[in-house]
This record gives structure tokens, sequence and C-alpha cells, in this order.
């Protein structure tokens, strides 16, 4: 039997790319492995896939009784609905340590950098497998896409010379362009339901006992958003009703401006003006340099809510 | 400020060991650290200090507003007692995944191997320090104890490689017989207070809701325990009630029989027999081939008690 290599649920890049490299890695090794997903694939996501020739992984919501090798998080809330029945073999990963626990040793490669598959590359590096030019690829996309092309206050050296060695082994000269051609995709928002976006890079936490979810849109322009900024926020007002959560917040993120606006539904938005050092203004507050969720906006949330 | 690297409470020689080695390799690589520790060291780790010439780390029990690296777990009860207001950086393991989350992204090299030392031989090579001839021979101990000799079912071949590695850097002919000396101090029991034995390798659980105590003695013959045993099994029923405990456990371990003598007491006895599908008798079972807490004994309690 397999191991199914699987990321978060509402799957980004890096939860896709990475679960393809590593499914390969661990076959190359000698242990049987697929890769899955939990959900629908981005435009970015489908972009990257279809420049390197990949389809997507399964799709597979179902773990029970299976192996699993997690990937891109150690969230209960972003994993498999039933992977308490699962065996968790693996966990790689970029981000805090979460609430999943298993009741075998496992392995955890496990490190505070801007993506899942720069560590992945270390993975390659220590069992001394080589990354075909095609993996490569959709490894460095996936990369430039987490650190928004080393934009990203988590962008570390090791993501940019991960980014560096992965573009020479996929023959991509100008991985900067390649970048910025993927982010123009992500910055087409027009035409699509307003909950399709809301729910794009969407992740639910749990914070101190408070269901807290955060979804974030980066793009090359807020005007795309001026339109459907009212839309949005209803959306989300709904969202957090319907799942019984105690806030949620949308992230407008300007990669060419380097900030966010936060949109944001609360039963007590002061907890999260107490975490931001700001006050809304009709549920809205522009974050200046803010980027990253992991690092500039559920750290301090967290703490506002401990 | 150094981060603090300190294994868990009541410490084992992988504990200390891999804290002293694990301080100086992030030392080397130009992250202060000070290796500290939970508690007394027990026989066989003074032995083991004494061996290559190092002091116990600095004992300290309080954590808050500092950054640790932990060593050899990743659970809660196992942690400084004020773990939740430290910033946790690393954790260093092999066991399975514990209920310790962060706040913030961190580093975790985890591995299903027999002893955190061989993780943390890993480390080394990853960054390419070279091993200082005694804390190698430190190392090496703590796998050697770890994986008794490697006829713990926890060993690998990684454990193997990695001990036999060690021994040509720390000049150790016969790791064998160092390790059965280690062994034989570990089993000088006779003259040492009930309770200092009882603690002397115990470890909290938290298992579904319900605090579960389990303390190993390694020894190379059971009859050391023949005039003792009854005294054993009266402080284990103290410990439970002092220690509100659902379930407290004592493997005496016969290294060379290679099977273990499991005292309980407990709320439920039946959890603990369906656990190991045998009777108890009197609260005493042998449980033949048992030789690891980790592997054989935690795992199966934990699914009884799901």
């Amino acid at each position: 039997m397999p191991m199914y290599v699987v990321g978060h649920k509402i799957p980004d890049s890096d939860s896709i790319c990475g679960a393809i490299a590593l499914a390969y890695l661990k076959n190359q090794i000698g242990e049987p492995a697929v890769a899955t997903r939990l959900g629908e694939v981005s435009p970015e996501t489908a972009f990257i896939l279809e420049r390197f020739g990949f389809e997507a992984p399964e799709l597979k919501l179902s773990y029970a009784g299976e192996e699993v090798y997690i990937v891109d998080h150690s969230e209960l809330t972003q994993a498999p609905d039933d992977i308490a029945e699962a065996t968790i073999v693996g966990i790689v990963d970029h981000h805090k340590l979460g609430d999943l626990t298993t009741s075998t040793p496992l392995e955890c490669w496990i490190r505070p950098v801007g993506c899942s598959n720069t560590v992945i590359k270390m993975m390659y590096d220590f069992h001394g497998v080589d990354i075909p030019k095609e993996i490569a690829g959709i490894m460095m996309c996936a990369i430039l896409s987490d650190t928004v092309i080393f934009k990203s206050p988590t962008c570390t050296t090791a993501d940019i010379r991960c980014v560096e060695d992965l573009a020479k082994i996929a023959d991509v000269d100008d991985f900067e362009a390649l970048g910025m051609e993927m982010f123009n995709v992500k910055s087409a928002v027009a035409g699509t339901p307003i909950r399709d976006l809301v729910m794009r890079d969407f992740k639910d936490f749990n914070m101190n006992g408070n269901l807290v979810g955060i979804g974030q849109l980066e793009v090359v322009d807020l005007t795309v958003f001026d339109d459907i900024k009212a839309e949005l926020e209803a959306d989300i007002a709904t969202l957090k009703e319907e799942g019984k959560r105690h806030t949620v917040m949308l992230l407008l993120t300007d990669i060419m401006k380097e900030g966010s606006e936060l949109l944001v539904v609360s039963d007590d938005v002061a907890v999260v003006e107490r975490a931001y050092g700001k006050q809304t203004e009709n549920g809205r507050v522009w974050l200046d340099g803010v980027l990253s969720r992991k690092k500039q906006v559920v750290p301090p949330l967290q703490e506002a809510f401990a």
C-alpha cells in the first residue's frame, strides 16, 4: 500500500507542487507514494502545472486506515477530516507547529524558511536523489509564489539559493519574469465568483479555542478589487456565520506596493486592532509592509487571543 | 541572549548528551546556545559525562521570555512548566508527535530512529561541522543507551551506522563493552531510595485526557529487584494518587532476556490488559520481547485509551 502525500485544504501551489515533488522523491528511495489533493487547484497552480506538463494530483478526501505524509502545515483544521483514523508517517512544513499529534514516531522536516518546497529540496539533497527538470520547475514556482518573488519577510537566503539551483535544473533563464507572469495570472480576479475568490487561499486556525479564518489574495494592483470590495466584505460576514467562526479576515495584498488591506468581521474587533496596533475603519485597515499571513498576521493575532 | 537547549523532565542520557551536543553545534554555526537540564542526572548519565570529561549542564527550570530548543520529546507534560511563555525555536526528537505547539515558525528535526543523538549527528553533517572527540563519545553512549546496544526494536540502521562513525571519532575500540559497562552502572539499584528508582526514567503522557505515568528500569538481570519489588509497587500506587494519574506503570526491563515485567496500578486495569493482550496477576505481567516504551508500550496503550 502506498503512502499518500497531501497538502492542506484549499491547496495552494506549495501544497500541490510539494505533494508531487515529495511523492516522486519517496518513490525514488523505494517508498511507494501517491500525490493527492484536498481541493480544487487555483488558477496560479493550474498555470504552473500546465507550464511544466503535469496533471493535478488525484482529489482524495478520505484517508482512514492509510499512511499519510503531510505537506505544508501541521494543523488539524487544515488536514483531512478523518486524519485521526490515518497514520501520519511524516510532515514537511515551514509554519508554526500546529496541533496535529501522532501515536507513533514519524519524520518531521520543518524549517523556518519561506516555502515547503525549499525543505523538500533539502530532502532530495539528503537522499542524494536528482530532481527531474519538470519537478524542479514546479518546485521553483512554488517558492516564488510563497516568497512573493523574494519580497516576503518570510523569504530566507535558503529560499533564494534554492530557486537559483532549481532554475538551473529546470533550464529557466529568467525566473523573475516567470514569477511575474504567475502573479499576473493570480491577479485576474474579474469574472470569478466572489466565494471562490474568498476561498482561494483561505485557512482556519484554532486560536485559544476560537475559530479564526484568514484568507489572502495577492495581486499586482489593488484596484482590481475596487468594484467588488463590498461583495467580498458581505461574503466574509456570511462565511463567519456559516462556520461559527469568531473572526474572518481577508488580506488584499498588493505585491508591488508591498502591503495589505485587511478586511475584517469579528465578534470582537478590538482583538484584531490590538494585534496590529491599528484602528479599523468600517472593518478595513491598511497594513503597510504586511505581505505574509504566516509571519506578520497570524502570530500577533495568536498573541492577542492568548 | 543565547537560546537554551534542554531535554525532557527527569532527563535521561539522550536528553543530557543531546543538549550538550546540540548546544555545541549551534555555537559553531554562530547561534549562541547554552545546554541546560530539567532535573538530576541519572547514575548512567553521570558515568557517561565523567568518562568523557563533561560537567552536567546547568539546572534551569524556568524559561519564560527565553528562546528554547527542545531535545528528545514534543510533549507539554515533559517540557518546562512555563514553556508557554517561552519561544520554541526548534525540536530535535525521535518520538511520536506530541502536543507542543508554537505561535511562530521553527525547525523540527524529528526522525523515526532510535535516539535523538542520531538525529543530532545528521544536523552536524548537514551543517558540515566536525564533532569533537569527547562530544562524539557522549553522543555514542546516548545512542547505545536508547537502543539497548542495538537490541531495541526502535534501533535502525541509521543508529548503528551513527554509533560506528562516532566510535571512530571518539577513538573507542569496543563500543559494545562500553555499552555493557554503562548498563551495569544502570543495574546497580541496591541502596537507592525507592522513589528515586521509580522516577529515574519516568514520563507522563496525556492519553485521551487521562494522565498516564510510565517508568522504566533497564537492568542486566531482573533478580536485582527481588527484594524491593513490593516497595516499588507500593510507591507507584502512591505516585498515582499524588499526581491524580489514571494509571502508573513501571517496566522492569531485562536487557539480556529481552523482555519486561510490567508493574501496574490503574483506575481501569482492563485498558492496560486490552492494550497488551495479556491478563495481569496482582498488578504484574511479563511482556516477552518488550524493550521499548516508545515503540512497544506507549502506542498500544494510546490506542486502548482512544
